[in-house]
């Protein structure tokens, strides 16, 4: 049944369990997985794992391209296998975990893990797992929904471990294009100046001696499980619209605009949604995770093409790309995550991102990962390597959360992942405020009017002026910067009547 | 006299005055001028327009390469002829007037004001002040000791005024190599690979056209003027350089390590003196500046190449460099600055940045710019290019300031410039500190015993201990934060005990 699928003669006898597997990794094992926003993640071998520990118990580091789906993650925690993780997860079980300082997470640019392994800045892999569609005559592995760092862990591991997905039709091979950097200081340049450019192979080299079992699996990618538009997160896009329209009329950008990044999320489905029905014509994409949206631009006819490293769809959208995989392959390609977030080609491409927000400050900082500065949400993930060479970087949030307690416009963000530099444009549901060409005194003004929710535009403005009596290029008062934040965390609100009541 | 360097015909009629130069600038003009770290600055109609500006007030926005010698900013500023400079400055006049809020400055990424420019991010550039050693027959002109953002400038600006600065030997021919990437979407691959790299032409491209005004000057950049090597600096050096050679034992660096790029300053002076003892060989550099200690290692033979974007020496070295140009040639280039500091470049060759922190936090992150969080007193220059995109990326500060009334290690930063992501390593004299693959909580302990002053220590650990209590993966006491930052500013030091006197 899965003969066909192992074409490498010598690889044949090396078919073993998942405890078999499992029964490789060692304590202190430094393992890498394949997995990238839940696509192409291993179904089978960590959750392995996580079941050995409950009897054995062991600790690794555990490197992946981004975060895991199934749950596997929080089986993980619970089993307390992860000493070491990185660079990027979303379970909200390793969450509280990483924040009991229990697990220790480093949380990376997504281009980044890569390089750094391969410099030795990290210890040896001792173990990939590796999730494959099918293994080619020449031990290569064609990667099923993700490529993310699978390529590099294939080269750099000691020992491989493949996991055969069954449920993945091999005419997968032909969606991706592996390519490799090399090594300092010959490092190659990246060749991409489309989105549509091919650069690499069809599959991912492996040495068939380092293969020390294969696991058969026949488990689908847990589906993406995305929120409709909502009132809000259509006010976001309808502003960001408007804001290309306003573009185009001035000569800066056409109709097709300039290759888009989105992150995954409701308010990016929006984004893209809003672009179905307007005049758009000829889009790309140069992202990191293609969503059903994107499909629903390639079948509108108005994206022409589309580059990431994962497919992260609902289940229906699952079936129809697979089911019309000959015909999509012509519009999408997935790559290597230190390809699609290289620096150099999202630079060189022009990329317009947009990413999510938790809270900005009211000079444009932006804070996506530590809520209140101190807890991890998910991780910077591949927001930094956007942001910061895009010819364009927008980031959204709601103005407000919990209920309005919290204002995500506050006067200074308690943790930064992207400064002023590299934040062009913010908007809320309430207002875009361009910030290009503004020193950080016109910024603040505009953060005010434009973003903040009017609950707390009053309060933001007294903090501004207060703060510009004291002077400065970016003034504040630093007794005073995280007052609303401690005011949430000893009120419950962010809001100041509620600290004062006796006051009213 | 000048005549025979000015070898398009049709310009020879173009000299002007620099008073009538400066009378082309009118109020509300954005000016783009030449200068990048003091060298091949404008050094007659910027100082005229001052001078003109005392009976015939303007205001206009200058945007340079980076900082203009000859104190031009500061007589500029009390000129109040700025009303907004990009994208980098030292001087401490204009520092006053942008702290007062009175010229709005904007920080920028050094490598990103052509590409903002070219993108129409900013308002279209009225006129550019170029200053060169002469002028070919086809109009192009050969810059002097710095390319900064000239090639750009003499693209974008609709007029032109040449300075031909005739202390400048024309034999400066052949030190610049101009490259141009090109428009979105078809901008190009910067096809550098190694240092020594040429990829375009020795002269600016310069439509005769556009150029209003020839002004003949005879003045040299301002010298460098670096302190000697102290014991501070030297220990930092001393850490750094036994970095290396443990890298090297590592087999991670060879002796030749990996291009450097250096800050100006007198830790990257002590750095770089520190090699010119030890058995490094074919070294490069990758950088902005050159300075004085770059030729020292030319002239020693153990640095091969040397790529930057201006010259900035000390008087006697000048003499030196331009009497033997022919010979320097063959081991430099200058090069734009969004070639200089692309990253694309910086990336590819796994450069090694060492910039210099006015504080950084116990996670790693680093303040460049903002003294109390509030306070320019640069800008982020071209530290944030290196810093995110080379292969290691280390900073350097004494351990206090202030006569040890600051500790430059705090709690958390006043304001990131540099987040952990972008800082492989901390040196102060007290030690070095390798965050390279560690987690927050395990940074924190690094940077405490390894980098912070005795007098702070064990209040910063007692910070460290007490916040992860709270818990989080990057723990905090949002309301202790900058409880240090608002001590100096009540009592003049950071240190506890002058907080409280009266319990001692
Ligand atoms: C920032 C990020 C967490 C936002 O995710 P999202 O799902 O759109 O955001 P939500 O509005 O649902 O907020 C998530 C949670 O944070 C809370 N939150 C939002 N803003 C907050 C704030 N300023 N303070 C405290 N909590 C906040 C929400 O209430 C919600 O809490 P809940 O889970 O208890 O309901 C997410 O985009 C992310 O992880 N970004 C970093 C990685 C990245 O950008 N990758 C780019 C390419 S994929
Ligand atoms: C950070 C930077 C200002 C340090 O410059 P430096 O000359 O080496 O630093 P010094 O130690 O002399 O400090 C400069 C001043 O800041 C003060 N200072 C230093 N650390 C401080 C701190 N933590 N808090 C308050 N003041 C501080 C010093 O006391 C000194 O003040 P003074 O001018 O009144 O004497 C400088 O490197 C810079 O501008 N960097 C940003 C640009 C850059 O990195 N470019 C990269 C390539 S060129």
């Amino acid at each position: 049944m899965y003969n066909h699928r192992i074409k490498h003669p010598s690889l044949l006898d090396k078919i073993i369990t998942a405890p078999q597997a499992a029964a490789y990794i060692q304590n202190n094992t430094v393992v890498g997985s394949s997995g990238f926003t839940q696509s192409g993640d291993s179904k089978a071998v960590l959750p392995a794992l996580a079941e050995r520990a409950a009897t054995d118990p062991l600790q690794i580091t555990l490197i992946t391209g981004a975060s895991l789906g199934h749950g596997t993650d929080g089986l993980l925690a619970n089993a307390h296998v992860l000493k070491r993780r990185l660079p990027f997860q979303v379970d909200p079980t390793l969450r509280k975990d990483i924040n009991k300082g229990e697990v220790l997470f480093i949380d990376q640019h997504l281009s980044e893990t890569a390089e750094q392994l391969k410099s030795g800045h990290f210890p040896e892999m001792d173990i990939a797992i590796l999730e494959a569609a099918m293994i080619e005559d020449d031990g290569s592995i064609i990667p099923t929904t993700s490529v993310g760092n699978s390529a590099a862990f294939a080269q750099l591991a000691n020992k491989i471990i493949i996991e055969l997905n069954m449920s993945v039709h091999p005419n997968v091979k032909g969606i991706h294009d592996i390519f490799f950097t090399g090594n300092f200081p010959n490092h190659r340049i990246i060749p991409i100046t489309r989105p549509d450019m091919r650069i690499g192979y069809h599959s991912i080299p492996v040495d068939p001696d380092k293969v020390i079992g294969i696991v058969i699996t026949n488990e689908k990618d847990s589906p993406a499980d995305i929120a409709p538009p909502d009132t809000c997160t259509t006010a976001i896009a309808g502003h960001l619209l408007q804001f290309f329209d306003d573009e185009i009329k001035k000569g800066r950008l056409t109709r097709s605009l300039l290759p888009l990044q989105c992150g995954i999320g409701k308010v990016a489905n929006a984004v893209l949604s809003g672009l179905l029905d307007s005049d758009y014509e000829n889009l790309t994409m140069y992202s990191e995770v293609l969503q059903d949206s994107t499909f629903d631009l390639i079948d509108a006819g108005k994206m022409r093409y589309a580059s990431g490293s994962s497919i992260t769809v609902s289940e229906a959208y699952y079936e129809k790309i697979f089911n019309n995989i000959d015909h999509y392959k012509q519009h999408m390609v997935l790559r290597p995550q230190d390809i699609s977030n290289a620096a150099e080609v999202i630079r060189r491409l022009g990329v317009i991102a947009v990413n999510t927000a938790l809270e900005c400050d009211i000079y444009g900082n932006v804070n996506s990962t530590h809520v209140s500065g101190t807890h991890m949400m998910n991780g910077i993930g591949g927001s930094g390597d956007f942001a910061r060479n895009a010819y364009l970087s927008i980031f959204v949030t709601s103005s407000t959360a919990k209920h309005n307690d919290v204002s995500c416009i506050v006067p200074m963000v308690s943790h930064v992942d992207h400064s002023e530099h590299d934040v062009d444009v913010i908007i809320t549901e309430n207002g875009l405020a361009d910030l290009r060409n503004l020193a950080p005194r016109e910024r603040a003004r505009l953060m005010i009017e434009h973003c903040t929710h009017g609950d707390y535009k009053e309060e933001l403005m007294d903090y501004f002026k207060q703060a510009c009596k004291a002077g400065g290029q970016t003034p504040h008062l630093l007794h005073k910067a995280f007052s609303w934040h401690t005011r949430f965390k000893n009120t419950g609100s962010m809001k100041s009547d509620v600290l004062q009541p006796e006051i009213y």
